[in-house]
């Protein structure tokens, strides 16, 4: 039985806080269930340097979890003096995910600085981040729009994402950390809202899986990231219309 | 004249909320105006090895900044692959000022360590976190005591900070980002709610600063504190009294 | 039209040279095509740490490819003094693989530890990589064996992998360089000769993707890790049946 | 009763050798009692990136203990690889100080990079090097005016600072290695001889401080500093006249 | 008796194989023995900054050891975040060796890159390094003149290296690990083809050495160095026969 | 013409000041010409990891030059976090020479860490610092043989070190900066008392060498060490009778 009697097929709760920070030109808080991220859009007007002078843009990506967002303290990166093989993975997942749906020509010679910074974790950090990130991104994108910095909207599509696992044979979605650690399974997808897939990556460390694993795990993901691409919709168009008044 | 018509000796508005994090055992969300930082406390049943085996305790802290807690983005300190000098400076302070009012021997032989993270930057968030650090061990401590994982309170006092500066001739209290950037002279107090000063560091870059202006801020701090502690009180009072309920 | 009049089903060559390495217990010298990885297991009779005295034994991989191994030559990680994301991520996938068919209690407390070194790269290198570092693993615990070290053989299964991708909507396998640079969509999929799955990282930075797609890769992956367990058994009974003579 | 029977406020015999160094173009070594320090200014012609083209010049400085300059070898934190907080603290120190009475503009485009090597240090390392960083300055400025590089001194004042503490409730001037060791409160102060405060670092970290001790600690560190402007003027005019002859 | 009944002034077999490598313009896999070295050139257009300007190329050269190319698995430098002081002695010396031979200017503002990579370690590993780095650098420039971008050769004559050492008394040549970890004294020459001395390093550590016993090492290390210039002369002329045809 | 006339064949006035360090066991300031180093000597009990409980000692040495010590300013490499390559080289080479004469098993299990700062640097560095080096381990050894901590001597010899060099094709004896930047041939020797050689490094870098270069140049070295050796005695007693008195 998952905590809170959750069914196999179901989600947690899903929240998106579009005000907490101030400084950043596009960001929002997300929590799935205990789990909650900030993220922030920044634009920078330097592309890398192996792009200078092409006239594209590019986006990237940095995921950090705060020392305390785990149950057991976790070291800080900063001390250690690197990044984790775990977090270069992530945030190199979650640009990757967001380049996907943007026409880095229409961005113009600008860069787009995606920060996921982890408050809370409980399982589900990386999927939360990349559907925060795109929420930071959309307003970024907005506001660079109705500053006349971009003509085009660069964003053809909206991006969410979702785990999917296997434990004691079943497939459930949206793992929380106990599930996690358990999973024989463990699964991310990320979906864009014209019903194609952008990424998957399915790990199946202490068990092989089937075929039709997979596939339900898909089914779940769709339906799932359903939910959010209208969660996103409707946070998104809360914030602009209080902005206006 | 100050943002918001504030005098010069007038704190901004300083708020503490204690239940924001979930994992650690002692924790809170302190704000000074704009300045938000997370200050948890977390114990680590092993000392620093030069500590171990003489049955006293030990109090560290951690500080760092969120990338887009400040208003032009700040680089990722974990990226660089080093903690800056002003990082380093500011996290010694933080724990320098939390031993001075604890009995290590009282403690015990476990280490409590401070994480002091800036959600958003507007001046003063290195006396923002040393007050919200206090507030974290101060819980911490108390549920220690509660576990019977220690018999006597070590805490002996609060501890609360503040900043002072001269800007344009004038003593003003607890800067905010542009005031600081525009001080002549820019302190910050350590005190004990017993009266007596913890910690004094004040800085005359741009301007030397005299005898009489130095007692000035003095007295700005202690007023200033003086509120901070009733604040502490206050707000460790009813969360655990929500915490019985 | 590929290169060579390659067909899209069609695997490049692959080659399996076992003598190559005189120091490692288990080694090859792999080829996919251009692409040839040198791939060892060495025994390390310490775990991590945080391993010690659970009487389970671990399996880690490390990924490097030499600076002449690719057309521009690459900048040696020694001397920026730090493994790139890529690299971090590949040998993660490599381990997370190897240690999907192997039961690490029968292992006993030791470490194998797996190197890939890319001599040539184009296109490949991971999936050669686990390819040639399950040959390694395979030979080692085969010695283990037979030196009485272990009583009961850890390996479950074997383990192959390969790449698929979509260029110009068309499913291919095994991409080269060249192909790989522009593939819109890019997997890779790690199977066990027990038909089930291990590992999927399938990625569509340039072009979203469909689920057929996704099936049709699968399919592809399928039959040619079925040529690799192929080559795999004849390469170890050859190398071993030469040994004993 | 301390070493020598020295009194609470008395310093120890401080000395400056400025012909120790031949290549820098300012340096001096200097002694307060046991604590030595090689003091050297260096002008590079470029100032750090975000200054440039702004016509305006910068003063830094770097800080470091030889290995055998303490009682028990200290690491080298070039083998370590990175300086310590206390190091970057005190060269930031150094640094600020020299700059509180420099005209940044009439320097002009250039930087001065102040170096302060301990030879031994026995206490006061950083008052010390701040005394010392000075002379080197003000004798490298001077050849910059001689060479006529640059035309309107940009130095205001001198500068000097002492270490000041609480030793079983005693205050006391300028501590030694074994005094500072055990101090209950431990304070540097930085003055410039138009009888105004630089800089005041005041810490209680074994017992916090009450007004009273800090205004006897800084009645104490006036008496001293103005000793050490005497001893600056004349080992300068010196120096200047030996030069001439 | 050393291994295989080898005299004390014979080298081992040497063995040099133009063709491993597909990437590099010049390259070559040299054998002294078991021990075996990749060595590549590659062509940089850019020098170094300090060189920017002047007209004139560079020759510098890295060199690293797999981990499993010698008995006892070695750490891998990327993981450590630096090259060991060893490493940057021998990769110092390869390219100090090569350039000794080489007109920069004739070279142009250019820079010849030497990777020599150690697939097995048996001793000799940085004399087989030069000398097949030799080998790389003149397939390297022979080809920039076929491609006319350089017009005189700036290879003025060729380059090898050989060891020698002390054991139990004994002067011997080329010594294998075995022999290495147990000499008095271990030497390495570096010699050109117009019977010149380019580097002489002869350490005794364990035991001094006589002049007596130097003269005879370098009377070793000339002959063996003659029968590698032939060896190189004879793998060039083959591999550029082979290319026309 | 040299400076100051000096003869080829002629050594730069040295200076060996015993007293200049108070901290360390052993130690000395030891000049050649305008070349300064302070070399010191530090027991440690602790062995390295690899040396543990096999009854036998070591001797190690640093090496590093203070930022001002070179005509124009060298930067710290605490800041660029790591060691150069000739730092680590000549380490290296001071720690090996030194061992050369000393009996490790008797000094028994303890450490002798070497440091040599380099104050002043005009050349010949490293043949100072080796010189240096062995004093301030005599010194250090006599003092342990005093205390009753080791009963015999483990020092068999005296070692001393000097360079020479071919400048515009005379062979001369230890070269100052200029001179050495212009040497087509660089050489430093290592000698012991018995008229033995340490450790001998000739490098043609500009130019190769013949073997009567090497002969005439190993003559020169041995008369030079002669007088050093006379040096190091006269020094060390003059040092122990004072002690006495």
């Amino acid at each position: 039985m998952r905590k809170n009697s959750r069914r196999n097929n179901k989600m947690r709760n899903s929240t998106i806080n579009i005000g907490f920070m101030t400084n950043p030109i596009g960001s929002c808080l997300i929590g799935f269930g205990n789990t909650k991220v900030i993220c922030s859009a920044t634009i920078d007007d330097r592309v890398p340097r192996w792009m200078k002078g092409k006239g594209t843009g590019w986006i990237s990506a940095e995921y950090s979890m705060l020392p305390t967002s785990t149950n057991q303290r976790t070291d800080r990166e900063s001390i250690r003096g690197k990044q984790s093989g775990r977090t270069q993975e992530i945030q190199r997942l979650i640009g990757r995910s967001i380049r996907s749906v943007c026409d880095l020509k229409a961005l113009g010679e600008r860069q787009i600085k995606l920060d996921c910074d982890v408050i809370s974790a409980d399982g589900g950090t990386r999927t939360a981040s990349i559907t925060g990130a795109w929420i930071a991104t959309k307003i970024a994108i907005q506001k660079l729009i109705s500053q006349k910095r971009i003509s085009t909207n660069p964003l053809s599509n909206k991006i969410a994402a979702i785990s999917c696992g296997v434990v004691d044979g079943n497939v459930i979605l949206d793992l929380d950390y106990i599930e996690d650690s358990n999973a024989d399974v463990d699964a991310n997808f990320v979906l864009s809202d014209d019903n194609s897939l952008v990424e998957i990556q399915c790990t199946g460390e202490k068990s092989t899986f089937s075929q039709t694993q997979l596939f339900e795990m898909i089914e779940l993901a769709k339906s799932a990231c359903e939910e959010l691409f209208i969660l996103q919709e409707k946070s998104i168009k809360e914030y602009f219309s209080n902005e206006k008044n």
